[in-house]
C-alpha cells in the first residue's frame, strides 16, 4: 500500500465557522481527506499570540469548531483532528528553531508586517506575535506535511518553515525535516453580507454553519445588493451585489445564475426574489450541518478530540526525537543503548 | 516538617568546569543545598541559543559538567540536578510567555544588550538569543524557585521574570507563579591565570577541575605576576598579581597571605616561592576532587541525571498544569471530569 502524502491544515478557534470557511476551506478538506492523511489542527497556542488577553474567547470555541467540523463532513476516520496545545513536541520544535530565524528575517515577514499594521501593537509587539512564523514551521513540519493548503497572503509563512528545514537539515547534516508545498485556495474569499469586508465574526456580517433557520432568512434579506435598484423594473448592478456573489458560491445552477444576473441587469427582476432565491438554497445547505450538528454527542466530541491529539502526539514525538538525535541532544536515549 | 524554599541555579555546559565556577558558584551550592531544595539545571537548550552551530561542544559537555558536580560535593540527595533539554514543560511555559513579553522590552534588557555587543550577530539576532530571557523565565518558575544566584550583571534578568510572573498572575487572575529574589554572589569573577580577563574555556586561561597534578603546576608557574618584578630582592607588585588573587581565593590562612603580600611589596619574596606555596594548595584542593571525579561510574551518573530530570519533569508540569488551567486552555482535564 502506498504511504499517502501529509496534509496539514486547521483554524484558529476564535468563533463558529461560517460559510467563508465552507467555501474557503472546509469544502477543499473534504476533498482532500479522500486522498491525503489530513491533519487538522485547532491552533489555539498560535490564536493566544492575538488573543492572550481574552482567552475565554478560545477556550470557548475549540469545541465550536471541531462540531462544525464533524457537521459538514470531516470524517475524523480520514482526518486528524486535533489540539495544538496538548501536543508538547511543538513548542521544543519552536525553540530549536528560534536559534535558525534571526529578529530581522521575522521582521522582513510580508505576512507578519501586514499583519502587524493591522493590530494595534503600536511599537510593542509581543515577542509570541513576531514568532509565529516559527511557531508554525514546528507545525508543519512536526507532521512532516509536504502539503499546506493556504491563501495567497499566507505564502511568506511556508518559504518560512522551508528556509528552516533547509537550513536544519544542513546545520545538523540530516534530512529529517521536510520541505512542504502551498496548496493555493482556488476561491476567493466570500464577502460579508453588509458587502464591505470579508465575512468574519468580529465585524458580525457572517452566516454561521449553526445559524437558525430564521437567522439565517434574516441575514439573507438584510443582505447589501444594489442600492438604486429602487423599483422591480429598474435596472440593477450584479456587481458588488452580495446576493450574487453568494448565489455563485453556493447555488448549484450556474448558468441559472447567469440567466438571473442578465434579467437583474435589464431590469424586471426584485431583490425579494433573488433573495427568497438564495435563501431556499442556503437553507437547504445548512439544514442537515445543523441537524448534524445539534446530534453530535458531548462525549463523541471530547473522544476524537482525544484520539486525534493522541495520534498527533505520537507524530510529533516522532519527529521531535529525530530533531534532538540531529542536534546531538539525546543523551538518555544516546547513554542507555 | 517546614517546606524548604527553593532555589534554582545551573550552569551553561560548554566545557568542563575550572575553579572559577568552584569559586563563583559550586561551594555556594554545596552550603544552599544544606537548607534549602536547590535545583541544578545543565542549560543545554541555553546553551544552544549561542552555539546552535556547534552542538557537539555541548552535547560533549553535559556528563563532564555533572562529574565535576559530583566531584566537588554536591550530593544528589540534596540537590536535583537535571537536564533542560529533556523537560518539556520548559519551551511550553515559555511559549505562553512569550505573548506577555514584547520584543522593545527584550532589546532594552541590559543583560542582553552587553551580551549583544560581546558577539559578532551582527544585525541578524537569532530569535531565540534574543528570547532567552523568557526561557529563563520559564525555568525559574517552572519550578517555583523563590532564591537564584545570580552575578551582578544578571539581575536585569530576574527582574524580567519577576515582569513575567506579575503579568501573568494580574492576566489571568492567579497566583500560581512566584517571584523570585537574587542571590548576590560575594565573591567576585576569577581571573584567569593571564591576569587579562575573568578564567573562561574558551580563552584557555583556567585551571579545571580534572587538571592532572602536571598541568595544574604548569598553569601556575605560567601565572602573570609582575613583569617588573626581576630579581627576589626587587619590590613586587600585589595588585595586578595573578598568584596573590588566588591565594586570596583559594587559601586557607588569610593572615598568612597578607604577610606574604607584605614582604612581596618589599622586595625579597620569589615568584618561584609564592607560585610553589599556591601550587600546593591547589593541589590540596583538587586532589580529591579529581580523584572523586575519576572513581566516578559512567552507570551511576546517567542514572543521577535521570533521576534528577524525572524530579524535574514532575515539578515543572505541575507548573505547566497550573498555568494552562489559569489561562483556560486545560481541555481534556476540563471535559473528562
Amino acid at each position: 500500500m502506498d504511504k499517502k502524502n501529509i496534509v496539514l491544515t486547521g483554524d484558529r478557534p476564535t468563533g463558529k465557522l461560517h460559510l467563508g470557511h465552507y467555501i474557503g476551506s472546509l469544502k477543499n478538506r473534504i476533498e482532500l481527506q479522500k486522498s491525503y492523511d489530513q491533519y487538522i489542527m485547532i491552533a489555539d497556542t498560535q490564536a493566544l499570540t492575538d488573543y492572550f488577553e481574552n482567552p475565554e474567547r478560545i477556550s470557548e470555541s475549540i469545541f465550536e469548531v471541531v462540531s462544525d467540523y464533524l457537521a459538514v463532513g470531516i470524517d475524523p476516520d480520514l482526518s486528524t483532528i486535533f489540539i495544538q496545545s496538548q501536543v508538547s513536541a511543538l513548542p521544543e520544535l519552536m525553540m530549536y528553531y528560534m536559534n535558525l530565524v534571526t529578529v530581522s528575517r521575522l521582521e522582513r515577514n510580508p505576512t507578519v508586517k501586514t499583519e502587524l499594521a493591522q493590530k494595534d501593537f503600536a511599537t510593542s509587539v509581543p515577542a509570541g506575535f513576531l514568532c509565529y512564523p516559527i511557531s508554525q514551521a514546528a507545525d508543519i513540519t512536526a507532521f512532516k506535511a509536504e502539503i499546506v493548503p493556504v491563501g495567497e497572503d499566507q505564502l511568506p509563512l511556508i518559504e518560512q518553515t522551508n528556509e528552516v528545514v533547509r537550513k536544519f537539515n544542513r546545520l545538523y547534516n540530516t534530512d529529517c525535516l521536510k520541505e512542504a508545498k502551498a496548496h493555493l485556495s482556488k476561491t476567493s474569499r466570500l464577502v460579508g453580507i453588509d458587502g464591505k469586508a470579508k465575512a468574519s465574526k468580529s465585524l458580525n456580517n457572517a452566516i454561521f454553519l449553526s445559524d437558525s433557520p430564521e437567522i439565517i432568512k434574516q441575514k439573507v434579506f438584510s443582505m447589501f445588493t444594489d442600492p438604486n435598484h429602487i423599483k422591480i423594473s429598474d435596472p440593477g448592478r450584479v456587481e458588488g451585489n452580495v446576493v450574487f456573489q453568494y448565489l455563485d458560491a453556493f447555488h448549484e445552477d450556474k448558468n441559472e445564475v447567469e440567466d438571473l444576473k442578465l434579467q437583474y441587469s435589464k431590469g424586471g427582476l426584485g431583490d425579494t426574489t433573488i433573495k427568497s432565491l438564495l435563501n431556499d438554497c442556503l437553507q437547504k445547505l445548512l439544514q442537515p450541518i445543523r441537524e448534524k450538528r445539534a446530534a453530535i454527542d458531548k462525549k463523541y466530541l471530547l473522544d476524537i478530540c482525544i484520539e486525534g491529539t493522541k495520534k498527533a502526539q505520537k507524530s510529533a514525538n516522532r519527529t521531535l526525537n529525530e530533531v534532538k538525535n540531529a542536534i546531538g541532544i539525546n543523551f538518555f536515549e544516546k547513554f542507555s543503548s
